[in-house]
């Protein structure tokens, strides 16, 4: 099993990893009908940004997702909608704990699915309501799981914590470098969080929050502490939604990928192109034989990169930049939002008239006119190049 | 002193209540050379909506801007440029307590100011970071701390908070419902948070973080706590300069105000368009002697209303909208968004035909483009009506 990009010396190889991901949440704070794992943002609920962002990662094999009875059938359309692989969904109890135990028990009490998933030696516990967790976190609490038995996210306080006394007055306030705030991601051993909620009682179940704190009373387990990232905050208001959609767009704009074939003068532009963008924006540039499939290619896509500007030969300008398109097609990179794919036309004659034929035209523009419907949008150039 | 809006029972009426807003922070957390007071949203820096959110409410007689030394003149422009009123803006410390307590001095200590600002009963010390602070959590606040000395928002926790052992694992989780985030605003009898300022140590003021603890360890005051509202929340990352900026432009479109002449035909209209407009938007609609200062327009001008429905008998229409654009261009509302005006013009006499002859259709075009120049945006609607 191999990770699809990003911190590469604390990958957890050979591992098996699955994901719970509690979602039967109501939404109340924010002030809404659909609870907020289903909230559209940018047109798209929120929470498949976060199957996306699991699924994105090679060695999860699993992604558990609980959600309330009354939802099942809205999350499955969305697995079906969005494609997204590796997922099951459970039937969630009342309360938080007692859902991420129905999601644990897929892996070991046969009577609550079809089929039982192979047992995961660490499970990884994330909120569907923090989207853009990456890579690097996952995988620094799945280590610490391995080595610890237990591993949480931790943020430093925004705001000081204070206790209140009966009377609604102040009792004391707590030191804030001593305390942090407990987030999403946490990671565990599969056996000790299990034994942990088999045994907790159902005051626990009921009214407890914390997942690191079931597997120090009941299995002694001092989960590690990793400092996170600051972008794996909650979505926990409607200010909250606004700020992910922020986000989101932010990110599309923020890549571009330069893709040549591997002729050389091809290859040389795709230089120049690489050159003169990188001060602008962050550019991925490579030379590749489009007709090959390549596993970098892919690692783009999934990454969610929505910018290409493809350089070719006038020759295979439109066969080579329909390869591209067909790979982008499968991965679903588009169904969100639009692609934009400059298409550039090399013309590497010595001839000094450089024209395009009418003929010519005609296919570039039918072929952007087809990708369109694929929510992929095709701008021509024709570069003349010696 | 009268309240310019809202919570009429609880207004602190005859009390001298003044603001610090300590605003000396570095905004590291945003990851931007800026501090994040100083960021802008939608074309203004933060920090002049908190103080345009302070200087809304009547009874609040000075607001105290407490800034880093080389941001006072950022700051003194920023007062210029939206014209703030009875800011006073003070050099900072180099903690947040060491600049409250400047804040505070200059009510006490004639040497910081050219001149002693009159000492209040009550000061509120709220963060300039906070821009969505309403008269009611500041009016409870107030009043609250008149009754117990001191006083201060809080809100839910959103995370579990836990404390780490020396080895960087958990040590122990608070339980949740027991515990509160200390927000702003806070309140205190100006005498108890002085002395307790006063008395402190280098410590509290080098590390402390906390007012209420302040009140609490020199004064033994136990502060009142009152549950605020979300939109309380500490821009604090960069996510909640996202969020600012979205719910700022949210606001410019929930409220329009319908304002007619007291002419019986002309109200009438007005009471249409409010029976119609609704259902889909906040409509406030009355009828005014526009020649007339209102202190009604008014209130409804500093609550930054930035859409406007003006009918008028066909005779008056384009004198009577002037006075409205001469006390809008008073209010400074247009400065920030541009301002929508819908000039409707009454033809409410007997003639079947109505038109709008050249020289009419020139002068509402003459005054239209006059006040784009203000930021106020005309459009004409003529109406017959009997």
């Amino acid at each position: 099993m191999e990770p699809s990009s990003g911190s590469r010396d604390a990958r957890p190889a050979g591992t098996l990893v699955a994901v719970v991901l509690p979602a039967g949440g109501s939404g109340e704070r924010l002030g809404g009908a659909t609870p907020k794992q289903f909230c559209a943002v940018q047109g798209r609920p929120l929470i498949s940004y976060t199957v996306r962002a699991m699924e994105r990662i090679s060695w999860i094999s699993d992604i558990i997702v609980v959600v309330s009875p009354e939802n099942v059938e809205t999350m499955k359309s969305i697995i079906e909608k969005y494609s997204h692989k590796r997922v099951t969904v459970v039937k969630g109890g009342i309360t938080r704990h007692r859902s991420i135990f129905n999601g644990l028990k897929v892996f070991a009490e046969s009577e609550l699915s079809n089929h039982l998933l192979q047992k995961p030696e660490i499970v990884i516990i994330h909120d569907a309501v923090r989207p853009f967790v990456e890579e690097d976190i996952l995988s620094k609490v799945v280590m610490a799981a391995k080595e610890y038995g237990a591993a949480g996210a931790i943020r430093p306080l925004v705001s000081t914590v204070i206790a209140s006394a009966a009377d609604g007055c102040l009792d004391h306030s707590l030191e804030r470098a001593r305390y942090r705030a407990s987030e999403m991601p946490q990671a565990f051993l599969f056996d000790i969080i299990y034994k942990a909620y088999q045994q907790c009682t159902d005051y626990d179940l009921d009214y407890g929050t914390e997942c690191l704190h079931l597997a120090l009373k009941y299995c002694e387990t001092n989960a590690k502490l990793v400092e996170g990232p600051a972008d794996l905050w909650k979505v926990t208001y409607k200010r909250d939604l606004y700020a992910a959609e922020s986000i989101i767009k932010d990110n599309l704009s923020q890549e571009v990928c330069v893709i040549t074939d591997v002729k050389e003068a091809v290859a040389q532009v795709g230089f120049h192109f690489h050159e003169s963008l990188k001060s602008q924006i962050k550019v991925e540039a490579f030379s590749v034989s489009l007709s090959k499939i390549d596993s970098h290619l892919q690692s783009i896509f999934s990454a969610q990169c929505y910018n290409f500007v493809c350089v070719n030969d006038k020759k295979y300008a439109i066969e080579e930049t329909q390869h591209l398109v067909d790979m982008l097609e499968k991965s679903n990179t588009p169904l969100l939002n639009p692609v934009v794919l400059i298409l550039v036309q090399l013309d590497i004659s010595e001839k000094v008239s450089f024209n395009i034929g009418m003929e010519e035209l005609t296919r570039i523009k039918k072929f952007a006119r087809e990708v369109k419907k694929k929510n992929i949008l095709v701008y021509g150039l024709l570069m003349q190049y010696k």
